[in-house]
């Protein structure tokens, strides 16, 4: 049946039409049935939802998602039937009565999940299920290859390292020491980071405070061609399509499916064509993985997928108790990578990095096995780490020149003080993420706080405990307010 | 925030609001996050979606659901910002991570459903998780008083009676035949029906067939009030609203979780204020339940919880191997009826039909333990049920001098024949089922098809086994097509 398209400039979750309910009825097509549109060769399955005066008889109602898709200009006239659900779904009921899926329903899923033949109700089933259900390991290798199939691939030539944290731990910015280290020692490494969902600052946003993060494919392959390492923002980049979708379905129920970790972590890398992949699983209270118990089996997963997948993984578990560094938000994490590259820096942060830069190291056969570290440091104290992190920045667009002192930080500031004493046992991640996200980070970058104790410090009454800062006084009342609530300095 | 409203009379699946990027961004609101709108003293919580350009910044675009609710004109001022996530989600997470809900919590779920308070991924988060991990007794009473809480109930007086099948038997318009017996044994039934979903014919569209079925709350009332007794459509009444959204999302998964279907029926059953209700459990290949353990289950988990909600209850597991009746499709199913009201119709149907209504006399005390059977049996031969129906037709605008031959039969007809010979064991319920609606049922009310058979019965090659009928000779094809594909009537 031909339809008259009308165009909306809307952007919608998923491909959406709108149909007069007569027509829908005529079709027999229901709210949030399928229908599929064809013009000029081109063809898409959009959801409909239906209205009855909006667009008349005969009429479709097109958003944005769907105009561009099919080159549909008002007034087109358009092809459209009623369809059935893909096959996929199917397999997804199987896997929520309980089944196991072969690689081939799995693809079938991940494909359809990527193309958007999914409707929110099957998505959303499809994540639940697997939450709920788990997945074995020769699924999660399965998922891990139908993730990278379905998105792209980019070459950045043989012996690629790469480095992955499992998150949770404020500041912890090591990805920003251990590239220029690693770098420094010749490897390769195509560094693809995040941006901040729930934590005051991902790497690329912490990154963005010192040069531009947003590149395409061809312009990172020509950096790394060149300095052998970039530190870039992974979103610009198409590398796990599914994954991102997955996660707009896990973040609003706070869900965090092992099985999907696990693939959407080693897909990012396979994509990028990593051969040695070293992964941090912080540990601890207020990190992401509460018990040794449960990162060891992690470690043992992470480990064991990379060799069905044919790449070298490690794992090191790290304390994930409290935060790492001193600074937490973009400018103030920056900060602390500039005043560390420069021997200068957090003790914690420097330490870790240091440590996880020599594993790579040796995962990578660039240092023989139980001198990694001692490598990595002689490459940080040397001044190399420092270079090789100017030359990315340069490359990046970014001033080589930059002192740590010209870096902005928020203008409103004020002290927290210790209104106790005793020894410092732990710093609340999960705290001290709200707070400094209260005073405006991560999107405005200059907010944050700076912690003046680290864990295992004797602290009296009237001691200094961290300094918030925000661009706003607003804001910093309300970081404020939080921090005397949550009181995220914990004594023994 | 204060926007400037631009409405759309689109009709969405949930409560909608478009922003421009910049405006979401300046909230901190993502596609799909949550936003309450208030105007005037009116308030409601929708879901984001963002454009470029579709509606400038410091505007709004608004969807016919939400306008509706906040009676709000274009270029109304209405307030906006971004909200929290309802703390029913918290208990739906709590339901997929295994734990048991009380009755507050589902309480707080339903009610956010019903006020379309979830975004889709929420609700089918919900729907997943139940089904997934099931539900106790507990909390199906729980889910049982919260749907009915949440919607409309109506009162018909004392002494209700009621009756429901669990459904999946082709034929089976029981209900057209137990309504006037009892009816006409004195009792009060307001039946409310639904229509097919998956179905070749629900029972109201089968009463379409014989008068109209779509009347409001007070209508139904003054038919009761007036002739104790009526057929309508359940979706004309807002009874369990809960359940139509749950609905919604069960079906395009195919989802069919024990613990919704019992307090799914439960509630309309409660919603109409029945005192007694009878279970028509149907067992057997084919049908929804596929054994009689599961049966037995069911009639356990169905009485116990009429007990503890306070009504009679009882179950019949019946077979449901096999269709009842032998037309299927409305006007086939709707001739039956009136047919086996003059003693004239199929044997299986009015056998089935008396030994439920005798089974409710019994259990409403309008006959004594031992005698319903025989009472229905004889209410039936002696006209009453006749005379009762036709009351209905004429009370709810049909024509009470119907005759079986009036009502129209598709056109285009072809009968199947057998080719081989043996004594029938079953017909398949899904697969004749799938003929009739291939036929065009129940859109097109004169199509689907007449059994020859039953089983039981010998059958030589050659002999006819049921006829296909439709107003569309192309339909008539589809559905020969399937029936030489599928073979329903199995040989022993």
């Amino acid at each position: 049946m031909k339809f008259t398209a009308k165009c909306y400039p809307i952007k919608a979750e998923k491909p959406i039409v709108i149909m007069n309910e007569a027509d829908a009825k005529f079709l027999g097509v229901y709210v949030s049935g399928r229908v599929s549109l064809s013009h000029r060769g081109r063809e898409i399955t959009a959801i409909v939802n239906t209205t009855k005066s909006f667009v008349d008889e005969h009429e479709i109602g097109l958003y944005k998602d769907v105009t561009d898709i099919l080159k549909v200009r008002a007034g087109d006239k358009i092809m459209l039937k009623p369809t059935e659900r893909p096959k996929s779904v199917e397999f997804i009921k199987k896997k929520i009565d309980g089944y196991t899926l072969n690689y081939e329903e799995i693809y079938s899923i991940i494909k359809d999940v990527v193309d958007d033949n999914l409707s929110s109700i099957e998505l959303t089933a499809f994540v639940t299920g697997g939450y709920m259900a788990g997945y074995n390991l020769d699924e999660i290798v399965s998922l891990t290859q139908a993730i990278v199939k379905t998105g792209r691939q980019i070459d950045f030539g043989d012996d690629i390292v790469d480095k992955h944290c499992i998150g949770g731990v404020a500041g912890n910015r090591t990805t920003m020491l251990i590239v220029p280290i690693v770098a420094a020692a010749g490897a390769t490494i195509p560094k693809t980071s995040s941006r901040a969902i729930t934590s005051p600052a991902g790497t690329a946003d912490t990154m963005e405070v010192l040069a531009p993060v947003d590149f395409g494919v061809e312009e990172l392959q020509r950096i790394i061609r060149k300095i052998n390492a970039c530190i870039s923002w992974g979103g610009a980049v198409n590398l796990a399509p599914a994954d991102d979708k997955i996660i707009q379905v896990e973040y609003p129920l706070s869900l965090d499916a092992e099985g999907h970790v696990l693939s959407s972590v080693m897909a990012k890398k396979i994509s990028v064509g990593s051969d040695y992949i070293l992964i941090d699983i912080p540990v601890g209270v207020g990190s992401k993985v509460p018990n040794p118990e449960k990162a060891d089996e992690m470690k043992h997963n992470f480990i064991e997928l990379g060799k069905r997948l044919g790449v070298a993984v490690d794992c090191v578990i790290t304390n994930g108790s409290s935060p790492i560094g001193n600074g937490i938000g973009p400018a103030l994490e920056a900060r602390d990578v500039l005043l560390s590259l420069e021997n200068n820096g957090s003790v914690s942060l420097v330490k870790k990095s240091v440590m996880l830069a020599g594993n790579l190291l040796e995962l990578a056969g660039k240092a023989k096995k139980g001198t990694g570290r001692r490598i990595a440091k002689r490459i940080l104290d040397s001044g190399k780490a420092k270079a090789k992190m100017m030359e990315i920045i340069e490359e990046q667009g970014g001033n080589p020149e930059i002192k740590p002192d010209d870096i902005k930080i928020g203008k409103k500031e004020e002290t927290i003080k210790s209104d106790g004493e005793g020894r410092v046992k732990f710093i609340n991640n999960k705290e001290i993420s709200a707070i400094a996200r209260a005073a405006g980070a991560p999107r405005d970058k200059t907010s944050g706080l700076y912690l003046h104790i680290n864990p295992g410090d004797f602290v009296d009454k009237g001691d200094a405990l961290f300094t918030i800062y925000s661009s706003k006084n607003r804001r910093l009342n309300n970081a404020m307010e939080l921090a005397d609530t949550l009181k995220p300095v914990k004594y023994v």
